[in-house]
């Protein structure tokens, strides 16, 4: 088949940019796939593990040449990698993102992008808890959601194009509005997120319950939060501090629920409780419902976690 | 082998009665296995998947000639039962509970008790957001912990008869005070289920996010969150309900901590929050290597979810 770009530039080599690497490769989907990463360390790897042909010790020299480049790195540090770039990109390339706030990004990226090179901000609902060069594989993307949020003034074809792209790796596409993507995400995945965290960290400043009992007594539920608040804590952080407004928003709904909740068990309110619980066990079941999870009890977690600890 | 209990009295035939019906049988851990549960549909369904050998229509004549009996029903129920059934207990049979809080059930249960009866209170740390008797299965116990709270005066021989059938079934057995165990678990997944079935409500009233968003894009951490708050309504109106002290207590804490968070995003205080994720995400490795949950990325889910929906 025809590759659908001549050469991907990947800024960045952790697990989104490392995954994508491995679902182009399976399916022939670029010529060549060149990278950069900050660290000697990571660009290394990449290139032993195959996931590049080349890496670059600059994002400015990785670009030259490339009509797909690919910034994935953390939030916070895409305007210096969007200045450092510029200069370089060639004229007709296509520039995206993967970062998980979509309005912050297109501020810090924007001004700094010439004329003639195609801006369509992109987040892939993709990842899991592990990250780096070697936590990629090539079916992270497959019946995934992957956002855009270009302008409206963008280039069709640059968006069909990339969206071709991602597509061939499994990915199943959609457009919005750069504001709107922010708050969605801030209820399905940032929010989520930092109540994990926040969970995690509670268990932690017990002094009447030891660490070990919250470690061994974990399955009863809390474990499921401890996948979550093992994300990548720079990723998370600059994810809480650029879509700042829309987080503290659901927050503060969350917290008058919550408020809600403990009133009701304060008062020995069951009908309010059962009533609320049945509700929230119907979403679940649209989830499953729509392909976005699994319905194998426990997530299909092996019965007998131990045999496979550590794989 | 030689059975360990001669009848088993199952009261109550969900998920948990269900499992260790279908784990006794496997094991052969019990000459016969009899039920009663409130509902005629679920009777008949336990009959006829063979989850007992024989069905009653009341717990009273389903606990005579049984040297083990177990409470299977909601925390809010086993005080009924218990007085129901007082009168027909065995003199020296076991009796036993499985409920997610300990020191209500002594209340609850300990008063109707004749003497020459050894109630050793359970709490298995196991269990699926599936209920009802077609959701057990026989390994669900396997390298589970299985919690005991007798009272001091109670027989050892009669505990260590009990333990022996649960570590048969793959569970590891702790002794701990009532008390202890209901703040343990009010950390370890009280608070976290309450938390969870929060945070899909909020996902639920939100106008300006629709609800086909939410399921759609849960799979950015939502849908970690929906899979506990898919637990039995009833059973956890219940906890919460009986072990109100230490879930309001470890509630308090949660709020305070996500204040604290809070401020952290509002006053861009990065570092802050850099740190915590660091420390959360330390703890996510301790409970993998006490082999309480998968390392596998993602829980170990398919990666086409989608293909195993509804399996």
């Amino acid at each position: 088949m025809s590759f659908i770009y001549d050469r991907v530039a990947l800024i960045g080599l952790g697990l989104i940019a490392g995954s994508m690497a491995l679902a182009m490769r399976e399916k022939g989907l670029a010529r060549e796939i060149v990278g950069h990463a900050r660290s000697s360390e990571t660009r290394e790897t990449a290139l032993e593990i195959g996931l590049v042909d080349r890496v670059f010790d600059t994002a400015a020299e990785a670009v030259k040449g490339a009509d797909l480049v690919v910034l994935a790195v953390p939030v916070g540090a895409m305007a210096a990698v969007a200045e450092e770039i510029a200069p370089y990109l060639q004229a007709g390339a296509t520039i995206t993102d993967v970062g998980s706030v979509k309005q912050a990004v297109v501020n810090a990226v924007s001004p700094y992008l010439p004329e003639g090179v195609h801006f369509v901000p992109g987040h892939p609902l993709a990842g899991t808890e592990h990250s780096g060069p070697r936590s990629g594989f090539a079916s992270l993307f497959c019946n995934r959601w992957w956002l855009f949020t270009p302008a409206e003034d963008v280039d069709e074809t640059a968006i069909t194009r990339l969206e071709t792209l991602v597509q061939a790796m499994g990915a199943n596409t959609e457009r919005m509005d750069a504001a709107h993507h922010d708050l969605v995400l801030a209820v399905t995945s940032h929010t989520p997120h930092l109540i994990a965290y926040t969970m995690v960290g509670v268990a932690d400043h017990l002094k009447r319950v030891t660490e070990s009992e919250v470690v061994q007594y974990s399955a009863a539920g809390f474990r499921d939060f401890t996948r979550i608040a093992a994300s990548d804590p720079t990723m998370w952080r600059d994810v809480f501090l650029q879509n700042k407004d829309a987080v503290l928003d659901i927050l503060g709904r969350f917290t008058e629920e919550l408020f809600v909740l403990q009133r009701a068990i304060r008062m020995g309110d069951g009908q309010h409780l059962f009533d609320y619980f049945t509700r929230t066990r119907a979403i679940r079941r649209g989830i499953i419902e729509a392909g976005q999870d699994t319905a194998a009890p426990d997530f299909g977690r092996s019965q007998k976690p131990g045999e496979n600890a550590k794989s």
